[in-house]
């Protein structure tokens, strides 16, 4: 039997990922299980977390197992990713060995990786989260690297939660906005995939061009809406955008075509500023929900006005990170 | 009802506070209890922590409970405090996310938060914990920010196994030691509040006026004595202090009048090396105890033969924070 | 009843280390236990670790306790190790009040201290564990300082598991390996410790006589062969080393006569690097098992192929320090 991960959703089918939402639902209302007993995960941060460690943490403690955290390069050894190289360099340790060992210790591995942002074509192999994979003898569980499907799911149980199990043809709005920093595409990407996923009518608004995803995740989103009976159209124009959503999820990113060159981007996103989520904006929506991934800066990504209003359901989003995860661990666990 | 939080002793009445600790004597006999069975608390360090740390998170799992720790800004994501900023600086979420966020995971939340030594008048505001108590939708513990409550109960517990239950009347000695480093005067707050109010006769004795606690505690002591029976007393004659004390608590801070010009007290503190705990000041007392909330630069604050002699029950105190915090997740998660 | 701690194997008898080995294979084969149920252990890394953290920290937990993990300095307080010391530098807190307080928490501290590679005269007396010792009251556990007994434990079982119990007569080579720092002597102190102590036929192989072990270790290891019927050889010549070995360990040391002046060390070190080990030489063996306790650099201490061969055996011996450890906190917190 081949070893299941969860790197990305695209490996789960939509089936398969309905039943995480269920058994993540069931969690919500009883958090207490024994899918863990005598079990163990290690939950390798190479980049911080508040959110998704203390729901990974807890997560696995109320399903009676034990979480270990680990920040590889800080309190842990460096990770050398490489295959065949001469570890003269920074790194003291091969991947091949750091994952065979884990995996004679716990039964399930996370990892967060981000991007480097230096080179786009190197970071969106994904090395570390894959090197995992390859080498790991116990399940990978992907918690963020230039994609976030944990994030993916605790979105789509939040959006269920208040709109209904069905949510083909909703009109769904992935808003780019600016932020002073040039940020990992992940939740970007993680965003059009569900949403395109789950049938939604779905609007990719950016400023440009420039800000589209990777070629790797548009494809992903018009296969998706292939087959789900969705819609992807790409807007840059916020006004029409807005009209009718039922759904704006923001997010901003870095553009592609500039990685690693963030100096020359910077013009761009300071001229975009205006991409932020406010209530005249929200006002263009039907009645739409507002959601973001967390952590959000308040009157930059979005108003106060907007993120303490009704609509926003970030807070449960993020409350739901808890829920899918027990379903994800408890799933992956009870392959053996 | 009004959620409940720990974050002075003034907001909890003499019998509240003689239930807690009747409650932590109770813990200190038998470890182990169920009171946290099934629950969660969030350990948040902005500061480092060591007695702090080890006593909470084993104080919880003790208690059939799971800690979580967390070190924003190092770990996770720096957090803002401040209401209608426009985000765009260092700071990546707002507490009211963060807040709201982890009262979703968790059933209380435990904050340490060092004042920033720039400006007193900010720094009073104890902004920090406030923000958290405002936006958690749980319990709030004050785990050392201007005041130290945690620390107050341990002493309290610690001088009544010495002295016996009532310790109204007796004379104590709150003295300012010196330090290479002004310091946070929590604990010197936290000792000149829990004294007054258990009635005793307490004197502060620090060099000179600039040495004076905040109004505010002061203040409070001043109203603690009236109600308890006690006395207050400031002096900068360190013979006369000592004289006939039961207790000598000890504690350096940085003067409140230089606060955040520490170059110009520097000369001052350096004037005042002689208010080190020693043999010598420890023979004018009535056989009295010597305690200090630790850590203790040794040789610096007090001497080895004070810190060595049977009159220092420092680790008792240091022993008891474990109890009376027990105590205090066990009665604020009881609320519910 | 003086209280035992697990320094070094030294301390311990031949008997009572088969008990312990015997105790590891036990919790191999079935992991739960409740030998520290109700009890707890502070981990305390003074330096980094991932094998070490995650297998005490995980098998404190398999056996019912709670391990609290301590960085101090970093997210705890600078300690002070020597005795009289006026403090008024960088420590905030002397052993004294550190090992005394945790003594009160928990039932077990565990100390990773390595040297600080200035003046080997200070740190062959490997102040910080003996400090612990000498002032906790409870038992200490070395998780590596200028020797790694853990590490020794999880060897001898992992060969045993591969050659039988009795390794009496097997020829067993540490060979010295290159490294671009200049790494601490621990690891290599106690392979010779440990196989001469199980009466190996050893073969000490390094660059040359500057490259010896100290000679507390030297002399340990020959008493050792004088009564485990073992012997101990000290070559130069990797050639005749490697001929016929049933076991070769690999491990980097800085030569301890360069010890603080690392630049003069570096070109005979860098004159070394065909130490490495690599299939040629572990084709004169006598199909030897290769081994290393871990963080290895591939293609620098070892090559990939012998490190992806069935010859080694690197992975068994970490996983056998989850086991040893769980065998050696059962045995140190049953002494009560």
């Amino acid at each position: 039997m081949t070893l299941r991960h969860f790197l990305t959703t695209q490996d789960w089918s939509r089936a398969e990922l309905d039943g995480l939402l269920e058994q993540a639902a069931a969690f919500k209302r009883s958090r207490a299980g024994r899918q863990l007993e005598g079990k163990a995960i290690a939950l390798l941060f190479f980049n911080p977390s508040m959110r998704t460690r203390t729901s990974f943490e807890l997560g696995a403690h109320q399903l009676g197992g034990k979480a270990i955290v680990l920040a590889p390069g800080k309190d842990a050894w460096p990770i050398e990713f490489e295959v065949g190289t001469v570890m003269d360099g920074e790194t003291e340790e091969h991947i091949a060995e750091v994952a065979r060992v884990l995996s004679r210790y716990v039964d399930l591995i996370a990892v967060r990786a981000f991007p480097k942002f230096q080179d786009w074509s190197v970071d969106r192999e994904d090395r570390v989260i894959h090197a995992f994979a390859r080498h790991a003898t116990v399940p990978v569980i992907n918690m963020e690297t230039i994609t976030h499907p944990c994030q993916e799911l605790a979105h789509i149980q939040a959006l269920r939660e208040h709109l209904g199990a069905d949510l083909t043809g909703r009109k769904y709005v992935l808003t780019w906005t600016y932020h002073p920093k040039p940020l990992n595409t992940a939740v970007a990407n993680s965003a059009l995939l569900i949403a395109t996923r789950f049938g939604m009518d779905v609007t990719l608004l950016c400023p440009d061009e420039d800000y589209l995803l990777d070629p790797r995740y548009m494809d992903f989103a018009r296969q998706n809406v292939a087959e789900s009976g969705g819609r992807l159209t790409v807007s840059h124009d916020i006004e029409s955008a807005y009209r009718g959503a039922d759904v704006v999820y923001a997010k901003s990113w870095g553009a592609l075509p500039y990685f690693g060159r963030w100096d020359a981007e910077r013009p761009v996103r300071e001229a975009s500023k205006h991409f932020i989520v406010d209530e005249a904006k929200m006002a263009l929506t039907n009645n739409g929900l507002f959601s973001h991934c967390l952590p959000l800066r308040r009157n930059v990504k979005a108003t106060d006005a907007v993120m303490d209003s009704p609509a926003c359901i970030a807070i449960d989003e993020a409350e739901n990170r808890l829920h899918v995860q027990k379903a994800i661990m408890a799933t992956l666990a009870g392959q053996g």
